[in-house]
């Protein structure tokens, strides 16, 4: 805790002109917030063009990009240095002009090298190198296989004969047991506001008071963990150093907060490969910093833009050397590096500042970009002006998403930050485990055929009796069946996120997020489902049609005869719509039978990212029509071709899901002609606006929005080459990516959705 | 499990002419000793000689113990290698006479030569080989500093200020922080009975039930601990391979059966240097092979004396590399490599056999030598031809420790070993946390001094109220405060230990020694007592004479006026022994107060070893007189020069503590003038023997047997040269050591210790 005295110091330097009491008395980023912000109502009309240090450094950095792109995806990648904090000495985007860059700090020692990490699991780690034709070293082999078991390793020492055909038959998919798990976000801001010092102090206090009394192994645990953070804090400070800062006190300008704010972050970033690697929520922030210097007169409109372009500018920068099958899973070359932005603060005042409109703005300075993986936190009460903004910049670039800050502020305050694609968490206060998904679409075929996989034909599931004889399925029949299915992988599915996040904890622990996090954290056990509509629509073919499996020469179910219409999800319409309401109240309710790790708390989320291409192929004809291997429909969009009413009917069915049983999260991605939006950007940006409002009013969770036409998107896969396909970006179901880097068979799927030509 | 098939092919082979169904089926050692063994009631006068073989090796392990003596205690380090069970391959204690060793298998590559282990702590490691002259190799330096955590850097990162001012003021003190905790004996007689590939198929079983249904973090941590022995099992096979040997299957006759314990055996001290390594109860087990062989007309009583000379030869040259302050705690370069013989069965015979007598014999084949640490588990009714043998032998080597079976066999079974000094475990299916000792003399000065410790004059424990003024001390004043610190220090030591035991499973695991255990253990938790007369002495003057506190000039009690007589612990009077029964069982029961690591059973012993005069070190002066700085009494013992009437009254005392409050342990060192004891062997075998038999017929725990004078201990103090001393033995607190391997400064101790001259 800070001592009298040098609260009185910091309020003389650092904290000169900032209000408030309690965050200067322990860690309260946003009690800072709150007593020292300027919401903004006006237009974007003050934002300021790109500097020319600006053009000109992204200017390179688009060249290391194309580099990277004939490259075969990879620019560099290391294989003689283990990543961490301190593991390099300083590097910039090029040396001859570092003295342009605003905010420095590369991930290694040259911009777009991947970094080798072995924690996660040695043999992904070489499988990385070896597949962008890098030798690993042997130095690192021998170590982390003979001397330190990796997280992957030690996942698969301790999973089960059934764990192991539940993952090869991808009943359960995309298990972070070999990659990180990432969705951990550090509490960046407490660099800046408080120094690495304060931080250190703070955690030494928490190492005293962890345990007092007995000491459980949760406290043993706890303990050793608080130790590692307290090191990791050490070799931030030692990496600010290299660059020339000295990150142990805290920053004194806006210049300062950004470059602080973002050695927090590239401490994460060096330190750790998961799956999602967010900065969080800085904006308000950070224009905390900058409304001072603008008032100060040390810092003009242009600087304030330029800091922020940076600070984009190396969020874009942001590598992690994967293996193929994760590529698969998740195309593109993703990294989550989601950057949350407005929202409405508890007490009713906007959190919009002008900064908010500067990390938009950076979608036009520099283009459109998949990364940050920008997100706005979206109220029908949010100011018009930074709407109407927000509106047109998705127009333009598609690199938008919006997720509801009316039904997340209830849940988690008002300083969440979205972790992955669209899951909330409480900044510095909660963290994640992340379980990806089980595939709820392939459990009802296995409750059809007794557990048996209808791929490999193999006994996966437990032995139940299937549905026997010729006939046409009875609705009621299935549904027990089903029933008991879910309750069968909900157990599996959690016993194996145990494993995996027992595992992590043990071999992959994050020390440098959890640094700048509180010491004592909530904790989610977030898990997912994947093929959501399907579900929901062969059990409507089931009660309102005709179904009959078509067997094999074994008699197990490998297709289906469909006879008669039937309701589907997307449509508005109730009776598809409960079921879908039903399927995610049944399965949440069945995961909660269960103990999860370190007592965390169960929550589901609809959500597949682009892995809805890899889960489709592993899964078998389904009733609903979907034949065998086709891609599942992504987060919870309804399936392809079964929207028929329009923009809004479909909406309305992903409004009828409620939020709190799916806190991870809901995923919706809609595609939109421009003209259906209006002949013109004011009539687009108003159409759009009136869209989210009222979407968003319903309390529907999330919307990627898309705004373009089939047409643009075969022109651009058949003409990659053309320059104005460089740095053209589209949002998939929780991330925005260039659609020239997507796989075809991936182009083709989002060529193969609804785009919606009426409202 | 076995089945059905190769129990019959088993049958016809290494099982051919066994007895018995439950122990074919399952593994049970203990079932097939029971149903296989021949009870021997004889006389001594069937032993062989040693063979030639026997002479020509023994004398060339001689000069190399002469080489290693002269060399500074040490003869070669290994820094190159990190040792396990397959680090290296086959090595000999002479190359040139290898056909001559009837038991082949060393820790490293040379005899005598000190394996590298750093996951303990590579500190630790390396200061061994520094303190020998050796250098450590840097490539493990970084690793095991860089990439890999340690024990001991794990334990230090989480226990508070609190611990470690405790630790440095020696109120706990010899806690396994700095050194494995040892004491886990395997059985290692599975891999004779059963081979390898049997116990890995249990190992897999019990993998597929462990947790079955829902993962509890003790089921994943359990899961991947039975992965690590699975693993250790197969570098077992890997070392027998380098030797020639396939220990996949069971051995097949008494010299397999003898090899393939061994080399159990031989898997736990390449990969672990736990303070205490036993082989365990092996003598009785090895016997039924021996005489089914004898029987066969395969094996001559030559050949079975032979293999079992070999085999202790082996157990004489284990080794470890160990740093100063270890060797100050346990002087003389002690293992336990604890050998557990006799013993009577819970169904009344007797488990002598043949084999009991054959290691007694190994002492005179080869002359006395303080390992393995020879343990008589004795009965009054065990035969009285090898009670009188037992007792020849003690008589002329002082090497054997005799512990009460009949108080033994009820707690434990009639399969238990002792693990280290003097504690027992039963085999296969219990392990113990070992946890050095609490300084309860130190603790009693804390009392009277309100936390202070009279050395360092600092604040170690709580800030109670001391005992004031210049009075008297008042006796129920001191109890009171006595009790609240006993009750601090029961809670501070369990928390040290749970960090221990954590940290010791997380970065040190005994997969070699657990992988021939059940997978579903009994743990102790065992604790330890030091300072146990004084404490008892102190508190008899406080009631029945007159002490006086002399303060120093900030008012801390540093010594005590004592005036008139008091009673002392060691003279059969109850006055004092009553109170020692009270600090037993009142100490036990502070223990039983706190949560303790994987819900192991707190037990605790009355046991110091050799650590009594670095204990006494760090104690101040003490209300019975004892000087500040003098070493402790050892053990059970009665303080030096308390005992004034006798041995037998000396014993009574001892017998008195009931050994249900102390499942550790109480040892007791008793030095007695051969004159004493008769005049003749004869009388003097008969006087020992009744000795034992009334002393453990009273249900006291523990004796070590040293027949001598203290003129001989003079001499040998003065002319270690003297070839009659190079391997004089003598018992010390739980173990046996050369004398001349002692420090002065304890020789001086042993010598200041009572000797008995008369019953």
């Amino acid at each position: 805790m800070a001592t009298a005295t040098n609260i009185e110091e910091m309020n003389k330097t650092a904290w000169a002109g900032f209000n408030g009491r309690l965050w200067k008395e322990g860690i309260d980023t946003r009690d800072f917030i709150q007593t020292n912000y300027t919401p903004y109502e006006g237009s974007a009309d003050f934002l300021a063009e790109p500097t020319e240090a600006t053009n000109e450094l992204w200017g390179k950095l688009q060249q290391l990009q194309k580099q990277e792109r004939e490259n075969g995806g990879v620019l560099d990648m290391e294989a003689d240095v283990v990543s961490s904090a301190n593991a390099y000495g300083a590097g910039y985007i090029d040396e001859s002009s570092k003295d342009k860059e605003a905010v420095v700090g590369l991930q290694t020692d040259k911009p777009l090298k991947r970094a080798f990490m072995p924690y996660g699991g040695i043999r992904m780690a070489e499988e990385a190198l070896e597949s962008y034709g890098y030798t690993p070293n042997p130095k690192y082999t021998e170590i982390f296989n003979d001397y330190h078991k990796t997280h992957n390793q030690g996942v698969f020492d301790v999973y089960t004969p059934e764990i192991r055909a539940a993952r090869r038959n991808k009943i359960i998919t995309g298990l972070p047991d070999t990659y990180g798990r990432g969705r951990i976000v550090g509490d960046y801001r407490r660099v800046a506001l408080y120094g690495i010092d304060y931080l250190m102090a703070e955690k030494l206090k928490d190492h005293t008071n962890c345990g007092h009394g007995q000491f459980t192994e949760e406290d043993i645990r706890l303990r050793e963990e608080i130790n590692d953070q307290y090191k990791a804090l050490k070799r931030m400070k030692e990496m600010a150093a290299a660059y020339g800062y000295d990150i142990s006190k805290p920053a004194t300008n806006a210049k300062e907060a950004v470059q602080w704010t973002y050695f927090g972050y590239l401490a994460a970033i060096k330190e750790q490969n998961g799956a999602a690697m967010s900065i969080g929520r800085i904006s308000t922030f950070l224009d905390i910093y900058i409304q001072r210097d603008l008032k100060n007169g040390t810092l003009t409109e242009e600087q304030a833009q330029e800091l922020i372009d940076h600070l984009v500018m190396k969020l874009r920068m942001v590598k992690f050397a994967r293996i193929p099958s994760y590529n698969e899973l998740f195309s593109g070359d993703p990294v989550w590096a989601t950057l949350s932005i407005a929202g409405m603060g508890m007490d009713g005042r906007t959190l919009v500042t002008k900064n908010d409109f500067r990390f938009l703005r950076t979608l036009q300075n520099m283009g459109p970009s998949p990364e940050p993986n920008l997100t706005v936190l979206y109220s029908s009460r949010l100011p018009q002006g930074f709407k109407d903004y927000a509106a047109k910049i998705s127009i333009e670039t598609s690199s938008i998403q919006y997720e509801n800050d009316d039904v997340m502020r209830p849940v988690w305050k008002d300083d969440y930050a979205i972790c992955c694609c669209v899951s909330a968490t409480e900044t510095g206060k909660e963290m994640q485990f992340f379980g990806a998904r089980a595939n709820l679409a392939k459990a009802l075929l296995y409750a059809i055929n007794g557990g048996v996989d209808e791929k490999s034909k193999t006994q996966v599931g437990p032995k139940y009796r299937g549905i026997e004889g010729d006939g046409v399925l009875d609705f009621d029949e299935v549904m027990e069946k089903y029933d008991d299915m879910m309750e069968w992988l909900a157990g599996m599915y959690v016993n194996t996120l145990n494993c995996i996040h027992y595992m992590h904890d043990k071999y992959f622990y994050e020390a440098a997020e959890l640094a700048l996090m509180d010491t004592n954290l909530k904790r989610t056990f977030a898990t997912g489902i994947a093929g959501f509509s399907h579900v929901v629509d062969s059990l409507s073919a089931i009660k309102y049609a005709k179904v009959t499996p078509i067997r094999d020469e074994d008699g197990l179910a490998i297709d289906y005869k469909i006879e008669g219409d039937f309701p589907k999800y997307g449509n508005d319409d109730d009776r598809a719509d409960d079921l879908a309401v039903w399927l995610l109240q049944t399965f949440m309710e069945k995961l909660e039978h269960y103990h999860t790790y370190r007592n965390s708390e169960p929550t589901t989320s609809i959500l597949t990212i682009t892995s809805n291409v890899v889960y489709g192929k592993a899964t078998g004809a389904l009733p609903d029509g979907r034949a065998a291997g086709e891609p599942l429909a992504p987060g919870a969009n309804p399936s392809y071709g079964a929207e028929t009413h329009g923009l809004l009917a479909s909406l309305n069915s992903l409004t009828k899901l409620p939020y709190e049983l799916a806190l991870d999260g809901i995923s919706n991605t809609q595609s939109i002609n421009p003209e259906a939006l209006g002949h013109d950007e004011e009539e687009q940006i108003d159409s759009l606006t009136h869209v989210l409002d009222g979407y968003f009013n319903q309390g529907a969770h999330h919307l990627n929005v898309n705004v373009f036409n089939k047409e643009k998107l075969l022109d651009a896969m058949e003409h990659p080459e053309k320059e104005e396909y460089a740095n053209f970006t589209i949002r998939v179901s929780g991330y925005a990516v260039k659609f020239i880097d997507l796989t075809r068979e991936q182009q083709m799927d989002v060529i193969s959705r609804t785009f919606h030509d009426h409202m």
